[in-house]
């Protein structure tokens, strides 16, 4: 019989003895045993080796009573397979050497082929299941097409989008054609995680609160709905973005069992905006662990106030966790939440 | 007579014949004539010497019939009074050389005194005024206290407002000790300005969309709302923000004549948020100057639609113009306001 996980019932809005917990980026830099193996390894090394990706999806859970763990990967990762040059530059992020700008560059795009291009992936989800079954639940995740998609065109972070909404307005057959790709390639991505053994997946949109909600829908909501619609029921799916006050119904629009909301907006503003057919998750500032413990376990309870009774709320922060958080005050936090909504 | 100027009649919610427009940063680097000059001087030498300071404020409005101008500084300039060293990095924007970390810092702290400390500024505002009058009005500006708080106390541009939050969490005595001190810094600022002759302010709370509504309302909005009453009726304050969906209500408790509202929500969302008493700024992607001239008119076009037919609209980017936009594209723009707005 599979066990009973928390975190899985709050998916499915199902009623649970305490609210929930897990964090973005919770296995990461702030742990000084995970810079223990990443002094070792690049990043990258690290996400294509499954020794070292399940050891470190698995430490934060070692550390802290977290109800899911998320395995150790990075939303970029389907692109080298799409025949896209990915690196990662020391403190700065990731490096794109060959930015798709015209539409030769998209027609030039493969598709996945998850068994070849990403291997390493479903052994670590295999590793990690085989650790923490019975202890928790394992989440997958995948970049939404439009953050994964900016990726690409900008040739790596942005702080403007300019590439990419230029793409967009100016030459919006040339977007669509390249958007259609990159959806394909992350229902691959995602159905290969599922079928490693992924318990529930992540879509993250972290940059779509750049767009206005016009331009969302135009632009973006069809192949996020895509991407979702083509899991079916197989797992939960948390759709997440950051800055999606006005973005939100359309976000609910695209699909998902539970949204991610960051800390600009109440959870009960956020429910009142979703619906109540569907679960939150969110929302505490991550900037709060830097405040005393007193600090986060009133910050805590207000998170849990706004989330009320209703069933479906996952606590995490709004959005990943930065190296330079105290570890300690992880800790603060995830006792507060079990503590405090414990019915 | 004072002439009747469009932009400022919008600002008082009078009827106009089209809808005025102006472009944040339109004195900038977008510009070949702008260009030249900065080749020859530093940023900051710039905005000290005010014939040239003077001129860059003029340069836009010889090549587009923009209705106002705003006076070419930076919202840091008041920083040195106050005891702070700002140098502008080639490339990387501001660096504050003492950020400030403990209460001693503040303590340390000085008023600002104007007429010694940024004298340039108000023989630049007359310059410009003997230039242009008849021509167009002239906007003063000031960073609202949270924006020119953060930069001095990260040290500069920032991400994730580390400090800034820490310090609001983690020691609020000295987080309002600062606040206190910047919002009176900001008043004589401003003050200065007005006495100098300029025909309206905006303040610049360009980075509060970082903020939940509830820390906006408890670590921020007293000092802006204190700078705004503080300027009585003396000239239209314009009040500008970004990523301000959830914020608005409150940015309108703290005050206004004129909200500034980017394009992640719709000017009829934001009007109806504000309430009819008061006026809207924005609020076209800056990035849709990449787009080609239809797209841009078109974009113009639903602006305006949303905006409607009420009093008090002022055409502007929701952020500002970056500098690789095509100029041609900005006068595309302004055409396009001028001619689809004519009552």
């Amino acid at each position: 019989m599979a066990p009973d996980y928390r975190f899985l019932r709050a998916c499915r809005r199902e009623p649970v003895d305490r609210t929930p917990v897990w964090m973005m980026r919770q296995a990461g830099r702030y742990l000084a045993e995970y810079r223990e193996i990443r002094a070792q390894h690049s990043f990258l090394e690290m996400c294509r080796t499954p020794e070292l990706a399940a050891e470190v999806t698995v430490q934060p859970l070692r550390r802290f009573d977290f109800d899911a763990a998320i395995i150790f990967a990075d939303i970029l990762l389907p692109l080298p397979g799409m025949g896209i040059d990915l690196t990662f530059a020391a403190g700065e992020g990731p490096v794109i050497g060959n930015p798709v700008r015209t539409e030769a560059d998209v027609r030039a795009l493969t598709p996945l082929t998850p068994e070849e291009d990403v291997p390493f992936l479903a052994e670590a989800i295999r590793l990690v299941r085989r650790e923490i079954e019975g202890r928790a639940p394992l989440i997958g995740f995948s970049g939404a097409p439009f953050t994964l998609a900016s990726y690409v065109l900008e040739g790596g972070g942005s702080k403007n989008f300019v590439a990419t909404k230029t793409l967009m307005y100016a030459q919006p057959h040339v977007w669509h054609l390249f958007m259609d790709k990159v959806a394909d390639v992350i229902v691959s991505y995602l159905r290969y995680q599922i079928a490693a053994g992924v318990q529930a997946v992540q879509l993250f949109d972290s940059w779509v609160g750049i767009l206005s909600p016009g331009d969302y829908r135009e632009y973006v909501l069809p192949y996020s709905q895509r991407v979702i619609a083509s899991l079916g029921d197989s797992v939960p799916v948390i759709h997440f973005g950051t800055d999606t006050a006005t973005l939100l119904p359309l976000l609910r629009e695209a699909g998902g069992d539970v949204y991610g909301v960051d800390w600009r907006l109440s959870l009960a503003d956020a429910w009142e905006m979703i619906g109540p057919d569907a679960g939150v998750q969110g929302n505490l500032d991550p900037i709060v662990l830097f405040a005393p413990p007193e600090v986060i376990e009133s910050r805590v309870q207000a998170v849990l106030d706004s989330a009320g009774a209703r069933a479906g709320h996952i606590f995490n922060l709004g959005h990943g966790v930065l190296p330079s958080t105290p570890p300690d005050h992880v800790g603060v936090m995830v006792e507060a939440v079990h503590r405090l909504s414990a019915r």
